[in-house]
């Protein structure tokens, strides 16, 4: 084996949200990816700062459980209604805080680069992006719609955040089994 | 006397911003109120990520020099462009978390309720707004432009964000010395 092994990196993936902010575990070996957890944090109606503090204290519950090295967060749409946005943006300013104050290192990808990355094609729909997170993955079913977001941005992360390279590379090494795309052990391939 | 003495609170208020967010910090006393501190946290050119962290924790820093009991933030306009829109809403929610994360009650007000409030005239302008807060202050020089809008935001929420009532009545209790206008102690009312 020539191979360079890479001690296993711990990637925390985030998509936020107002209601619901989407968070996904996974890890780095090697060039496999290993599911670990994932879910949502729902903040109930309330005063905004309430909510803000539900987003906050939450992502930062997710990071004292799972412990991730790095972080990702996806870069939210801007809303043609102006004051959505604007209630997003704190919103996802809450949960950057709960990384940052964390220590913990956060890049941030564009919906776009996610697809790209994991779907290899930026105009992808959610459903792919659900489809292809549960493959990578090897999932046994689907993941939750936010949660699939969140895991999507940290595979992106996993991958540099290019498309080709990693994503391909591991395509190769994967192969069917009863049905599902499986990853091979590293001395199989 | 039959006026109600209730203890000094000490009132935190925060004008949120991308590059600059302004604080003030006040001490409600009676019907009186007094300057504690003001000033700016300026988040320089790096990561969105790192520019939050620096807000989050100059915030948290403010709260825990100061100690106050209460905080008020002003509500941000909704910027023509999106994008900015998405960034201060970003920043406003980070200075939020600062101040979530010290368990302090934080109430919001519009522009238009600091302006009612302070100046007396929802279309008040800065200068208009910096003249009031000096006054009712009874600040010896011009607050910084930033500091001030904090300071404003303080000031509305000590007097319960309504405009005439705590306002007219301390515009009683003061009178001119030297130039300027200032409050008189309760004992002289």
């Amino acid at each position: 084996m020539t191979s360079l092994r890479l001690p296993p990196t711990r990637i925390l993936g985030i998509d936020p949200g107002l209601r619901i902010t989407g968070f996904g575990v996974i890890e780095r070996i090697g060039s496999a990816l290993q599911y670990v957890a994932s879910g949502c944090i729902k903040s109930p109606d309330g005063s905004l700062p309430e909510r803000l503090k539900v987003i906050l204290s939450g992502v930062q519950e997710v990071v004292d459980t799972y412990q991730p090295a790095e972080a990702a967060v996806e870069i939210v749409f801007v809303n043609v209604n102006p004051q959505s946005t604007l209630l997003l943006g704190q919103a996802r300013g809450a949960a950057i805080c709960g990384l940052v104050s964390r220590n913990l290192p956060v890049s941030e990808y564009t919906a776009l680069q996610v697809k790209q990355a994991v779907v290899g094609y930026g105009k992808a729909n959610k459903e792919q992006v659900q489809h292809m997170v549960k493959r990578l993955l090897q999932l046994p079913g689907d993941p939750q719609a936010d949660a699939a977001d969140a895991l999507a941005v940290a595979i992106s992360h996993a991958h540099g955040g290019a498309a080709a390279g990693g994503l391909l590379a591991m395509a190769k090494s994967t192969r069917k089994r009863g049905g599902r795309l499986v990853s091979l052990p590293e001395s199989k391939r």
